[in-house]
């Protein structure tokens, strides 16, 4: 079940430059800075109510950032929705006629699980599922390497 | 104050097309489909607990929609951030450096004031500061142009 829009993510080419503003627009400082190596980014975290905003600086040339903001600029880049079941609520997309992005870790942030949704079938939108650990189903792994469903497409930003 | 993330706005081609993945993904049905003459618009409302999916599909070559689909295709469009006290938030971003965007209504759907900052000031992401009705300020208009700030730049969108 999706309970709710976990966070959106926003490419931008620099967390120095980009945080005052929009910490001055949310009225509220950056709760955090994490760099998280396997995509090559620093996520800059702002809590709103419930959801979050993450602002994604690449720190290589080889990060999906920052392929995505040479070929597009900086701007949105994915929402991600929080799953109560990720393994039911992927299945859901892909018989529905989604495609699971493959070459992007499923191991996320916190022992969180995640899957990635295809632009291509999501009206250009890069849609991640996540399940937080807390949220996990119970006697699951919080690596979700055993899920399942096989990615079937190439990675996006490749 | 800013108290959440209100909706996450989706240009689509098509409301058809669009809406059943929507539908399928979330696991739930579209809640209605909305036109919005003064941006020729017909928006489809999928509520995410107590945020909004909205799926943007232009009626009109002229409409702001039609151009950002023919310039960058399909996805992601704009935030938007629910305000308590629209006037005072928007005065705050302004200060700080952020464009309050011309060429928009300021009455959004359901007597909602809404407003604007361009995407130049926020990394990239055009972001929308709206006040329901039901949260606008004590003895306010809900249509806000009698706001003290004015527009500062041209339309985004032209």
């Amino acid at each position: 079940m999706i309970n709710g829009i976990d966070h959106i993510g926003i490419a931008v080419r620099s967390l120095s430059a980009a945080i005052p503003r929009y910490e001055r627009v949310l009225g509220r400082p950056c709760e955090r800075i994490e760099t998280v190596t396997h995509q090559d980014v620093r996520v800059a975290f702002f809590e709103v109510e419930g959801s979050r905003i993450e602002l994604l600086e690449p720190i290589t040339e080889q990060s999906p950032i920052a392929r995505f903001i040479a070929k597009r600029g900086e701007g949105l880049h994915h929402i991600a929705l929080r799953s109560s079941a990720l393994a039911v609520d992927l299945a859901r997309a892909v018989e529905g006629g989604c495609e699971q992005l493959s070459g992007v870790p499923s191991g996320g942030a916190h022992g969180a699980q995640i899957a990635f949704l295809h632009p291509r079938g999501m009206s250009g939108v890069l849609v991640e599922l996540c399940a937080p650990a807390a949220l996990a189903e119970p006697g699951r792994a919080t690596d979700n390497r055993s899920l399942s469903i096989q990615p079937t497409t190439k990675n996006f930003h490749e």
